[in-house]
């Protein structure tokens, strides 16, 4: 896989890459979890926080604890890299040298702000319904003190780089003309039978939202 | 979900998480995305490099291409983090707030070394293995010219923490009184049907390796 690049290069690397907006949200809207980087001010050495993330717009929200030491730093207006990445098969080349991934990967530089309390009610509302479609409507609504402890970070879309590998094999000709297969295999993402919580009341039925999952 | 914590606080991490070396290696051993973090040296900003890595013993090994400035800067031994992650399901509690993921998140901290020549083919083997158990004796040996292209670096498994989340949701008791449901629903990983290359030659029958994914 072909690693990111940095924020000086973007332009050189959009030429290989894609400057599709339409995909770069589509990957956004479909993979749950974003790697941010960010360098640790006291020691220099760079940090990677995974997190959920979902995409309002034309910015990315991350949530979290106003405890964590990290989200803190990306509050604070840290640099940072968010990498979000789907694994979307394998390439069986005809070689050890030409096999590898299908993936699609994007890269979005830049320092995330906090969201003040008057927007971060409906921002959680956005990443609860992102990550479980449709639950926001069958849950009550957040408290103060919910509010008042969590975190809400945007991440603009405005430097971005995506790469998006969906090749077949290309394998050289000698290999082609030899005995070994070559193809794809997709990776297939999916949920499994929803488990009821241990303390669920009785007669408490499986909700829409999570049904659609 | 909870942040990948600092070198310098990696002792303080492992209270909170696992120390468990078994469920780091199962972690490694069935998740081909890592994401490395470092910072560049022209302008000290933060990148995240997403990967495909695979454990061998007490390191993790990453192969890439020599003509990659990330995997150079990688392999000239910049201080690194690399980030393991699992999307195990989602945690549906009967609050927003309570809802979450199920994940295994694993960190790693240090600096990648360079595979020599020698060692290269090995570690390229346990790589193509790692990501198609049963690959390499399906396939032709890798050529000279292959291997002096290909960089690969290893990451010893010296410095890490491991925080598993695999809890039920933890409502407040005026929510489990309430109506809403709670559970979790799996994440479920898998392929589908291999899909030929194109200009496959007839008569070769799907491999072993292949069908067994």
């Amino acid at each position: 896989m072909t690693p990111t690049e940095p924020s000086t290069e973007i332009t050189r690397l959009r030429e290989k890459g894609s400057v599709d907006r339409v995909a770069l949200d589509e990957l956004l809207d479909t993979t749950r979890i974003g790697h941010f980087g960010l360098v640790d001010a006291a020691s220099g050495a760079p940090v990677v926080i995974p997190t959920a993330v979902v995409r309002d717009g034309d910015r990315v929200l991350a949530h979290g604890s106003t405890g964590s030491r990290w989200m803190r730093a990306l509050a604070a207006g840290a640099r940072t890299c968010l990498s979000v990445t789907a694994d979307d098969g394998v390439v069986v080349a005809r070689s050890a040298f030409e096999s590898s991934l299908h993936y699609r990967s994007a890269v979005l530089f830049g320092s995330c702000t906090t969201l003040p309390a008057e927007e971060r009610e409906h921002a959680l509302d956005v990443i609860t319904d992102g990550l479980i479609p449709g639950r926001v409507a069958e849950l009550r609504r957040p408290s103060k003190s919910e509010l008042a402890a969590t975190l809400v970070l945007a991440l603009p879309i405005e430097r971005w780089s995506l790469k998006i590998s969906h090749n077949w094999p290309e394998d050289i000709d000698d290999d082609i003309d030899g005995p070994a297969w070559a193809g794809v295999v997709p990776r297939v993402l999916g949920y499994g039978t929803p488990l009821p919580a241990p303390d669920l009341r009785a007669g408490i039925e499986t909700p829409e939202s999570v049904r659609r999952l």
